[in-house]
């Protein structure tokens, strides 16, 4: 059968225009021919403006998350699989298994449909590997000069298995062991390596990557994980800050533990930026009793995600919630989360 | 006890940041003293990644949508209201009864927090109006001149009772009637005339209101409406033409049947645009076996959301798929949807 349209797509020298933001003809053509094509799944071909699936009882979580990373292409990703790896974690966060994704695009006028294409195969590649699909979706445009390329929005749904008890952040208890699934950095690097005017030599790739199935793994062994959270925007520091707040602890940490790459180390000396204070996009911070650590451990190292896993320290008590660090050099110092400084658009 | 915070964000003369985007203090504090002040739920106030709640077995629905409108404010709501609206609508389309919502902000760098502020509180309200909380969410910041303002997307679940047989956009048949909840255009006419260079006279306010009440009560009388959706970017011609391609059939309308208001048909003759192309933000099409037609008419008619609904033509076996009209000059046209021209941001 012949296209319905008159012409197709032109995704050599095409660009978007405000007519596929419309909800007319043109729209509903790059529906088709785009994103119906790539994500590929029964829902989100019946084309109706939300999709329709059976759930069991028990407990599900839900979580969005926009994503306007700059540039929109780094070394190890770009902000399409970022947006489906993202998702995918702060519903493993919960001890969940992913069971669906919705997308939505904000499109600027004049973007290379080209590079809207990379975007959007790469963002159905990443949710196939994982196995969870985008099931339904928005497409908008704004004027030239009114956006930056591309923005999504994902959104995740996911159910929690009955024997999980259920990570949260307040969760967290003083003699707690505090875990980190692996080297810290990496993402953040990756991103300011990528940016104009700050070209440095490094090979460093951002971690972007999804951990629902470490996650599955974890909670098999020890389903009373306390405290499960991915270090994304503000890095370990602000993690960590966070769970102190939500907890009510305080956190005494081995800075010699911290698994960083020399590569991230050196180029962090570069730029003036503690690494801690990078995002990382495929790692997890576990909190749990003290005598489950090394099950818990034992665990991660045999996943590829969680090679590098670490102890990194234990929660203590302290009503002033700080999260205190045993440096290299040996002395004590106060790990804050950023202030005014800030990195941004790295996620 | 006093603000954990140094001093309380200035919602008076106070300008959005990078760094209320960055995952730090300043982005914490944003969160704590406006979106959880105003959105005031359990699971939001636990300031995790993800909301967890309990869910029955059965169908459920998912949908997401961007909003981009422009201006923010117009008359009879604003992005932040629209934004809730909207995609309950979406969720209820599906005959389903809305659950709960997420919502994503790309805010743009120097926004006003007051503005800010009014957009936010109106979303609550619209929210806790319509019984459906705000779970979860997330807050990105662009550069000055990378965004505009505000965008919002909000993705909403929502559970299909199970008596409800499940209404999609392929399944109208031959003989079938349409119905029109009410008055088309407004929404359309309300931006339109609040936008820079185009004001023109006119009371005319926004449709925007959530239609899952009524909806519920729909179902109730007839479980088994074949399709249900809401008229918004492209306006009643391009949903109609969506339903006739999904559904392989044509589509016979009377023109005099259809419910406009008088400034509208004014404001549109004006503006030389046809308000069959405008979107509504608080009507629905629905299509359903003739022999139903009266009783949901009925049904509709006792609902304040649906008291000028009518029966505006019937579905036609038509391989060709169209859309036709009986126009008020005893003609036929054929409806076709929007090509090139588009009412650009509409929603």
């Amino acid at each position: 059968m012949a296209s319905k349209w008159n012409r197709r797509l032109d995704f050599g020298e095409g660009r978007v225009d405000m007519t596929h933001g419309s909800g007319g003809k043109a729209m509903a053509q790059l529906v088709d021919e785009l994103f119906v094509a790539a994500f590929d799944n029964p829902l989100l071909a019946k084309r109706n403006d939300q999709a329709m699936f059976d759930v069991p009882a028990g407990r599900m979580v839900m979580t969005t998350d926009g994503y306007v990373v700059s540039p929109l292409f780094f070394p190890g990703g770009d902000i399409g699989s970022l947006a489906v790896h993202g998702t995918i974690n702060d519903v493993a966060m919960a001890g969940a298994r992913p069971l669906h994704l919705a997308a939505s695009f904000i499109l600027e006028e004049g973007f290379p449909l080209e590079a809207l294409k990379r975007i959007v195969e790469s963002m159905a590649k990443a949710a196939r590997d994982a196995g969870v699909a985008i099931v339904t979706g928005d497409t908008k445009v704004v004027e030239k000069g009114k956006g930056d390329g591309v923005f999504i929005t994902t959104t995740g749904v996911g159910l929690v298995p009955p024997w999980v008890v259920g990570p949260s952040g307040e969760r967290a208890r003083p003699g707690d062991a505090v875990i980190v699934s692996g080297t810290i950095g990496d993402h953040g690097v990756a991103i300011l390596s990528s940016r104009e005017g700050l070209a440095f030599e490094t090979s460093i790739e951002s971690d972007s990557a999804p951990l629902h199935e470490l996650v599955a793994r974890m909670v098999e062994v020890v389903p009373d994980i306390h405290v499960l959270r991915d270090p994304t925007r503000g890095g370990l520091s602000a993690t960590l800050n966070e769970i102190a707040q939500q907890s009510g602890v305080g956190m005494l940490l081995d800075e010699r533990a911290i698994p960083v790459r020399g590569e991230v180390t050196a180029a962090c000396e570069l730029l003036g930026i503690d690494p801690l204070h990078l995002a990382n996009e495929g790692k997890l911070i576990a909190v749990c009793a003290a005598r489950n650590a090394a099950k818990l451990l034992e665990t991660m190292h045999a996943d590829p995600r969680g090679r590098d896993a670490a102890v990194i320290g234990t929660i203590t008590e302290d009503p002033h919630r700080f999260v205190q660090i045993d440096t290299v050099f040996g002395g004590k110092r106060i790990l804050d989360w950023l202030v005014g400084e800030a990195l941004p658009r790295i996620c």
